[in-house]
């Protein structure tokens, strides 16, 4: 396990009374080549890899832009503890046409383990056309044991650099880098 | 005053008790066309206008990446409210060669306003290079009343357009643009 990993774990049980310490900011680039920006939750980590997992309709803007650059950075920053980790890797988008099994498999159980209410969110309207009606807001929530909607997603990014920061009165900044197979880590300047 | 304006003014309210309401997070687009993004402190709204104040040091990599590609954007959570702005613009940096006397001015206030702790971090070492002695990062605060150390740069971000978010029961989203010198806006699905 890779030392960021460590510490993101211990970050996550230090800031486990909030529950936004579970959301972090996505940027991706569009496609016209300017930043985007937004805030997702985190839904753990990939089948015992340190791979990051989120879920995604795939009639959101940020599908696309991971379909015409994969690269992704995540700004993740912990109140409690004041601590951030600046996540940079590549982002698979895990869709309905997915074809290996293993990776449909986990969108499967993704879909599962959602509340109702999570899952009715991708029997919603279209997103970003004028504000449909009320009642196209209500339809009944899709079965968890079922295949998923085609509009649903999990996004799975896979870190190559992580940036680790402490902005408590002992600042401290470690800088972690995969190359190859193997992570390297610089304690730096802040 | 745009109507997202509005809307931001009263989300700053009701979070002011969480003193990291005012921490958002920033997308730029590195030199190799990959996103990035960090953690960086509201410091208000410049000169009486909707542009978003910052402060940043001159050796930081959104300085130089911000010169390569001025585009931004914020994801600005509020967990009280449980509301979202995605807040899109271009970046100005004014740092100490600045030659626009109005913006000079602004630089120094800023400068001023900080806390000693806070001034004192722009004369800490090079950041991102292997971590020096202790002693480095002991240097008296330089003082509030003189010109600033040439490393202390504030940036202004001019926003062009805004995606308001609310994500409690009664989910909502509103998409604001900028033509020309006037915003448009539309209420459209999540």
């Amino acid at each position: 396990m890779p030392a960021w990993r460590n510490l993101l774990d211990k970050s996550l049980v230090a800031n486990q009374k909030l529950p936004y310490a579970k959301f972090f900011q996505l940027a991706t680039v569009r496609r016209d080549g300017k930043p985007a920006n937004r805030t997702v939750v985190f839904r753990g980590f990939f089948n015992g890899t340190d791979d990051l997992i989120f879920h995604c309709d795939n009639r959101s803007r940020k599908v696309d832009e991971l379909a015409g650059n994969p690269h992704a950075e995540v700004a993740w920053y912990f109140p409690e503890s004041r601590e951030q980790y600046r996540i940079a890797g590549t982002v698979e988008i895990i869709g309905d046409s997915n074809p290996d099994p293993q990776l449909a498999k986990v969108r499967q159980e993704m879909w599962g383990q959602q509340s109702d209410g999570a899952r009715a969110q991708y029997t919603w309207p279209q997103p970003r056309e004028p504000r449909a009606a009320d009642d196209a807001y209500r339809q009944p929530p899709p079965p968890a044991q079922a295949p998923p909607l085609d509009t649903f997603c999990v996004g799975v990014l896979r870190p190559t650099a992580v940036d680790y920061a402490l902005y408590s009165s002992e600042n401290d900044r470690v800088m972690f880098s995969k190359q190859g197979e193997n992570w390297t880590e610089l304690r730096v300047n802040t």
